[in-house]
């Protein structure tokens, strides 16, 4: 009997990360961490679930459980094979809904939650097979990646026989970069060490503890005063030496101009790039900004705002971004993360994930390791955000050694959280929350 | 005692239109065309309200409704003066909540909930002042509506100086065109004959009845089957004879290489523009598009999905668009509106707003002819969008005479909708829906 999906349930659960400051930059002032947790019940035995989670900052989390719930009756009734077996013609059904692409199409809430069940059907598809998401992908032929992948609207760009070409490419030694994989795991970056909120003295406490834990990369966040990011970034650049290296986020804090300006002034730091320096919809304004800095050795990022393929395609075309930063719950889920991973080799630009929030570690670590061994075959450039948080509620969280991310091993995509935290957490009745409202009226 | 507003209530209206499929065209079949009905309830006599709504196609609603819900409390409690002597500050603090801005920024459903948001307070603030909407601004000085506009992300292409630049240019000869508008009112054309659920004789009988009630420009829905698409473009053309104007609309049904092959096999129907050929993220698949088609005499018109001004800035900016499609709803409400029209004027590209739906005629009737007055200062080119429905549920709907629009002299922005009408097609408990599940349940 095949697996049918019998139920789509949504959680609100969120952290009150606001009260540390944790994840304070120049947009998101007192961001409470949260997720919407999708769980797919099945008829499979021993309570089997996909688990899905689609990241957002506080409120607004149950615009995305609702979003969840308009797309359940898409999904219930589905058996796995059914979906598996024609990936990419479930994803068009999803986000082609007659009514419900109206409030997208492709972009915002219903997009957020539309990654949430995608992200769930293919940790129910790794769990059934019994291997983690990226050894899954890994043992998908070319043929059979590239029939998941939704290529509408970028075949200007990427034609899925020129897929089948990058894909083909990379096969033969899959094996070797898996057992390196599996031996010494992905490279990672911190971006721990600079919030916003943090005092200075803590910034270069939080250095020095990167650089005596092996960390070779650190990110901070800019864009609110000049004179005061001209002191952090030298700063820290003193802490952690002329060889490691220092990136700056700005958050979308600038116009165009005010970023070509503004990253002038941080240039003797010599930052490795600037993230996200304006509004993420801007292709036209990231090329004249990567432009401008080019001279200056300082390469634009972003991506975690980026909303779609479509988005990547042009930023790409446009040589708009050095680094090409994809998000696990702000693509579509991991099928239209495929479309963007050969998208980024086609142009030759490397992929280094955003990362750090609720379980955006867990999912990326996957996603990165996958395009290493089958798409990119390089890991020159190439380093997964850490944020060293909240990993706590997760079953099987992401391991960090030595400045790398540890190949996960246990079946799935990594995100099934713990029954106590969804307990705890749960928004706006759990624990965490009425003992929160209860010593914030005690204030 | 300045006007405070107390409440904001939201409510989840819509028609069941996919029976008749009006609306129906390549990407939505079998739309319910709906409303997030806004009230601003206030301290003012006689029950002064203020309203707005988004339009939406059914499913996907209800997210709207609950993202108003979430937007409410930055507005309840507020002082009309409060907001209009700082409008920008207003929507600003609408679009940047630190926590609900990671759900969109600035587009999808949290956006389509601030445009109606915005919306109830313009209408909110015309009914004050006792003028239609149209009117208000057009006594608003160039100082003072480049107050209103929010400027980041787009200074790189429109600064407050140029804008006040554009403004001061009309100001002067505002009155002869608010007097021509009085009299003539605004070119419109009709969207009424060529949805694509409809057969055949049906479009031919329309198209008549076009013909004879006046109108000059004719658009039919293209994109599913090209051979029907060459059938039906000619059959059109055949009807509405040499002099009238054909557009054509796929609604995003094409990739950009497969729009300008299906343009190039339309192209001898003389279309004025193809609207919407793909993506509608997808600026620099418009760009080539347009470069294709522009030695056949075909522009491409876009924006009733594009989301931002920061979308409009870059489709101008490329050569992208030869018609600029505002949209009432898409867009955060009248002030971002006001930037995409001066932007559009800097670009010196017609605007001719999207139209139809629930409400949007109501809408962008005062938003064109504020704009003939005060930005544009031309009629060449220009028509605003009319498709014959709905109206009926407006308590002083849109009127259209020999192809124009009449100029709406009702204090407000025309959007107050009939209580009856909010009782029968509220959604799920209304009549209209509670019968039509029984008349469902009976086929």
């Amino acid at each position: 009997m095949p697996i049918t999906i019998t139920e789509v349930v949504a959680l609100d659960v969120r952290f009150p990360t606001s009260d540390s400051l944790d994840g304070s930059d120049a947009m998101n002032e007192r961001p409470d961490y949260s997720a919407t947790y999708v769980t797919l019940r099945t008829s499979g035995s021993d309570g089997l679930e996909g688990h899905g989670i689609t990241f957002t900052t506080g409120r607004g989390n149950e615009l995305c459980v609702a979003a969840v719930k308009a797309l359940g009756p898409m999904v219930v009734g589905r058996t796995l094979p059914s979906i598996v077996d024609d990936f990419a013609a479930f994803w068009y059904e999803l986000v082609g809904d007659g009514q419900l692409r109206w409030v997208g199409p492709e972009k915002g809430v219903i997009h957020l939650a539309t990654a949430a069940i995608v992200n769930a059907v293919w940790d129910l598809y790794a769990k059934v097979e019994g291997k983690p998401l990226w050894k899954l992908l890994v043992d998908l032929s070319p043929e059979a990646l590239v029939r998941v992948i939704p290529f509408r609207y970028i075949t200007d760009a990427l034609t899925p026989d020129e897929a089948l070409d990058i894909l083909r490419r990379q096969a033969p030694t899959r094996a070797v970069r898996e057992a390196e994989m599996r031996e010494h795991g992905y490279p990672a970056y911190t971006t721990s060490t600079g919030w916003l909120g943090y005092p200075d003295d803590k910034v270069r406490r939080l250095c020095r503890e990167g650089v005596a834990a092996g960390w070779q990369h650190f990110k901070i966040k800019v864009g609110v005063d000049l004179a005061a990011d001209v002191r952090r970034v030298s700063m820290v650049r003193e802490e952690i030496g002329d060889d490691r290296m220092l990136m700056v986020d700005a958050n979308q804090a600038w116009d165009v101009d005010q970023a070509i300006e503004w990253m002038r002034a941080l240039a003797p730091a010599r930052p490795l790039w600037i993230e996200e320096p304006t509004s993420p919809d801007d292709i036209l304004g990231h090329a004249r900004i990567a432009r401008a800095l080019e001279p200056l050795g300082i390469r634009v990022a972003t991506g975690e705002h980026a909303h779609n393929r479509v988005m990547f395609k042009q930023f790409l075309r446009a040589d708009a971004i050095g680094f090409c930063q994809i998000d696990s719950c702000r693509l579509g889920g991991v099928n239209e993360v495929l479309a963007v991973l050969l998208l980024a080799a086609r142009f030759r630009v490397p992929v280094c994930p955003h990362a750090g929030g609720v379980g955006l570690c867990e999912y990326v670590q996957h996603l990165a390791i996958f395009d290493y061994i089958a798409v990119s075959g390089s890991l020159d450039e190439r380093v997964v955000e850490y944020v060293d948080h909240l990993h706590e509620h997760f079953v099987a969280p992401a391991i960090v050694r030595n400045g790398r991310y540890v190949a996960p091993t246990a079946p799935g995509y990594s995100i099934t959280m713990r029954p106590e935290s969804l307990r705890r957490f749960a928004f706006p009745g759990g624990e965490a929350w009425t003992a929160a409202v209860g010593a914030r009226a005690g204030r």
